[in-house]
C-alpha cells in the first residue's frame, strides 16, 4: 500500500495494479448490492437481450467500479485517501468473467486549500479495450 | 424485479428501497476491490486520521454505491437495465456498518433516440442525511 502524502503528490504522478475478474467476485457483489439482475447472471438471457451481441452474462459495471476504489485507497494516494466523488463514471464495454483489467490513475490537478486531488483514471482490459473511465476527486487526508 | 419496459416509463416515475451495510458486506467488497485501506477496517486508524470526526471505520463509498447498481438492476427500471454511466457520483456522508440506507430514484428524462433514462437518485442514512447522491443514465433494453 501506498502512503503518499498529499506533499508528496507532483501532478502526472501515475500509478496501475491489474485484477481478474471472477464468477466468486460476481456472487459476492450480488449479495453486498442485492442485484439480481438476469444481465449479470443467465447467459441465455444475456445473449438474447443484447441481440446476441453478449456471448454470456455481463460483470456488473458498478463491481468493476470497485476497482476505483482500490486505485484510491491501495495505489494514488494510498494510506490517506478519503475519496470525495467521481465527477463521470462512464462504462463503455462490458466485462465477462475472466477478464483480467487494468486500472490507471494519473494526478491532473492538485488543490493545495481543499488537500484534494483530482485523478484521471481508466480501466481496460486484456485486449486494451477500454471498459470504463472516470474523474475521481480524493482528499489526501494527511 | 421490476419489468418496466422504456415504453412504460414517464418521467417522474419514483421506486426507493432500503438495505443495511454490515460488517459481511464490507468484508466481500474487501476481497472483490483488493482495497484494503485501513480507514475501512481499522477503528482507530479512523478515529486518528479524521481527527476524531468518525469514531469507527467507515464503509467503503463504492460500497455504498453498488446499492445504485440494484436500483437501475431492481427497481428503475428493473430487468431491462443496462447502466451507461454516473454522470457525477458524490459521497457526503460517512457511512458505518449497522447503518441503514434507503436508496431513492427518480426518472428526471427520457431520451426517445438512445432509449436512455436520466436517474437523479440519492441515497439518504436512518437519520434522513444525504450520504451520497448521482445522476445516472440507464439505458432500457425492451
Amino acid at each position: 500500500m501506498r502512503e503518499y502524502t498529499f506533499a508528496d503528490i507532483e501532478i502526472g504522478l501515475q500509478e496501475s495494479f491489474s485484477r481478474e475478474i471472477t464468477l466468486e467476485m460476481e456472487n459476492m457483489f450480488r449479495q453486498i448490492s442485492g442485484d439480481e439482475n438476469p444481465l449479470h447472471l443467465d447467459d441465455s438471457f444475456a445473449y438474447e437481450i443484447s441481440g446476441g451481441k453478449y456471448s454470456s452474462h455481463v460483470a456488473f459495471g458498478m463491481l468493476t467500479a470497485s476497482l476505483y476504489s482500490a486505485l484510491a485507497g491501495m495505489y494514488l494516494p494510498g494510506k490517506y485517501s478519503l475519496i470525495h466523488s467521481l465527477e463521470k463514471l462512464s462504462f463503455q464495454q462490458p466485462v465477462f468473467a475472466g477478464d483480467t483489467l487494468t486500472v490507471e490513475g494519473k494526478v491532473v490537478d492538485k488543490d493545495e486549500s481543499l488537500r484534494l486531488l483530482r485523478i484521471k483514471a481508466v480501466i481496460r482490459n486484456q485486449n486494451n479495450k477500454t471498459v470504463s473511465n472516470t474523474m475521481m476527486k480524493v482528499m489526501v487526508m494527511k
